[in-house]
């Protein structure tokens, strides 16, 4: 067969710098058999790519070589973690994260504070949001260490291209330019992304979490409303203009009780934590976790009640997940915030309903298993969206000269 | 900026000829300098991929030069479609369909027969089915031409890996092994493969018809059930098994009425004709498409119930593609099937149903059509399944001897 090479090739150079940092970063440890593996390209090729990076303080290799697949040595390539970095911010209904994120998703710094309900104008939030930011930055980036950029995971609606929160029901928030407000208020001179927290929970849980490996994935955030990250053939179902995953707004019970969308019977008026207490009787219905931690408790000293609402709760996230099944065809369901806290206790009736409503064949080689990263998920979603340009194009980076690129060599590991 | 070719080089030359070979088989005709835009390969690059399309007896090029976007004459490139050829065929409920499609999705001959809805053994169904497909190969392919594959559409859930039908409640089948029973029937030692009805529509409308050129679609085919064809990003959405779009067992009403599938108050029990039907009052909800004229003819003679009817199964329709919405995003949606031909009764209420359900954001850029391809998509899509094998490495057909691929000079044509 005739061989044609006539692509561009100086982007075929950057894809390929690009997909070898991405492997180093998502796996942490990778040989560079291993690499040559996984992209599909020739030992030599590997052996310039990784020196680029190197180069530029992105990773480095293990002095002592390990034996690869075909017995010759391999050096393993590891992510820097001491070079480039990410701010991380999650705004959620009742707390505010912050983390300041390495290559290879490491959090060097991490902190979360709560955030009143009652707070509905965007500028309180904002300060809250910008403390929490200095106590992850306060040492100051060391020599060498660059922030490169800003992600930010929100509860709502939000437009990619420059970060407008379109919609935040439950925050109180319209037309919200996030990013912005970000940028301005922060002043570190570096780009700042706002995505939706449930689709960067998703992308947290696939890439390391509860879903890494799978390539059709369905990630359920459930709060206060009920969020998707959708995964479809490995990477982020966005939609025609970056919304799709608004799961909790199923018609699941169309003539049934109104929603803060405006519609009724979304699934997240029978799902949500409001539906949760509603259920049970509890009279506050907008005290968030607390409130919730009270039903648990009078589930778990027998009140029917709770264990009722518990249960009813469970059958009607069946009956939306079953939904989404038939839709997506998923791998793996990860059930997140709420969900994840609930999971235990309507695992049984959520594997009940979905083969009640699921297409048999649906539920072949489905797995629903709760969150891996917890409430931590969307913030280190957030770190990856910032990461994102670099992991894109390593190759935009500058080479760091010699005194800062060069490594001690590392206390020899065993494979 | 470094620019390292590392791929392994004999794959880029085979995605490159398969790329050009997918333009032309898409547009039907394309310049040379069109091509090299839409692929991003250098001109001289396309020359040569062209010439070993065109060996091949896959394309053939204008006498008559046009000239290009930079002033320089650019040779025209279309399919040919007197070498290869497929042999698509279409399973509904009420009909059959077979047809005979060449490169660039050209029906060469088509044939319709009607389906007895009781016939459920598949043995009756096959012979039906063999008889369509002898009556358009009737003549026989002339010298030179081949039919390289079979395409079947089928309404039901199949497993793309075997062409088993895993279920077709609408046909009362269940692990029907449809590829290897038409493949044994027809005895034309070519490969069959075998899909589902509705990702096979979809498939056609966005490769040439209603939904040509969007990154987000949903088809949804709507007859006795309600099947969906899902696109997103410009790419089938098949999920982890390939079962992904069975959009008609959304639970839109959990505590409504049984569903073929077992479950209750499906989308389609809500939707699809027995609903009509039924709401309109007409006792044989059995009889199909003249059921469904009926309750048209009545609707247009002024019948109070026939109107209401129509109107419940369009609030419903919306209510049902108001959560579609919310998940997928999608830029167009296709209706096919009965739902094409209630469209301009029903645009309406469905468009009121998606201004109060789907969160405003994902209303935005968004157009609901009827099909272009009416009854005939899945037809066309199945015949994409089958051509599939020669789009995707175009370089292992054998190079036709000089004599049948010389093509007599068009005729000159303005560009």
């Amino acid at each position: 067969m005739l061989t044609v090479l006539g692509r561009n090739s100086e982007r075929i150079g950057r894809d390929n710098l690009s997909a070898v940092l991405r492997e180093v970063h998502r796996h942490g440890a990778v040989s560079r058999s291993g690499l040559a593996e996984r992209t599909g390209l020739y030992r030599q090729t590997i052996r310039s790519l990784v020196g680029q990076l190197a180069e530029r303080g992105l990773v480095d290799e293990d002095g002592a070589p390990t034996v690869g697949a075909r017995g010759r040595p391999s050096l393993v390539v590891r992510p820097r973690t001491d070079t480039v970095r990410v701010l991380a911010l999650d705004v959620e209904v009742d707390s505010l994260g912050a983390a300041v994120v390495s290559l290879g998703g490491t959090v060097l710094r991490s902190v979360r504070v709560a955030r009143p309900r009652d707070v509905a104008a965007p500028a309180a939030t904002i300060d809250a949001l910008a403390d929490a930011a200095a106590a992850v930055l306060r040492a100051g980036p060391p020599d060498g260490q660059r922030v490169v950029g800003i992600g930010v995971a929100v509860v709502g609606v939000v437009r990619r291209d420059d970060g407008l929160v379109r919609l935040a029901p439950n925050l109180g928030w319209t037309d919200v330019p996030l990013a912005a407000l970000v940028a301005t208020r922060l002043g570190l001179d570096v780009p700042v992304v706002v995505g939706n927290e449930a689709d960067l929970g998703g992308m947290a849980e696939h890439l390391r979490g509860a879903a890494a490996g799978a390539r059709h994935v369905l990630y359920v955030s459930g709060e206060v409303g009920i969020g998707g990250g959708l995964i479809v053939d490995g990477r982020p179902l966005d939609g025609h203009r970056g919304y799709a995953g608004e799961i909790g707004h199923l018609a699941v019970n169309p003539d049934g009780r109104r929603c803060g969308c405006g519609a009724t019977g979304c699934w997240e008026t029978e799902v949500g934590e409001a539906a949760l207490v509603r259920r049970a009787g509890i009279a506050d219905e907008g005290a968030g976790e607390s409130a919730v931690g009270r039903v648990l408790e009078a589930a778990d000293a027998g009140d029917a009640r709770a264990i009722q609402a518990i249960a009813d709760v469970g059958r009607w996230t069946g009956i939306g997940l079953a939904s989404l099944v038939n839709v997506l065809n998923p791998e793996v369901i990860v059930l997140g915030g709420l969900l994840a806290r609930l999971h235990p206790r309507i695992a049984e009736v959520v594997d009940d309903q979905l083969r009640r409503r699921a297409t048999t064949a649906l539920l072949e080689g489905l797995t629903v298993r709760p969150a891996r990263f917890g409430a931590d998920a969307p913030l280190l979603g957030a770190a990856e969206l910032a990461l994102e340009p670099v992991l894109a194009d390593p190759g935009s980076l500058p080479v760091i000269p010699l005194a800062v690129a060069t490594v001690a060599p590392a206390a020899s590991r065993t494979a």
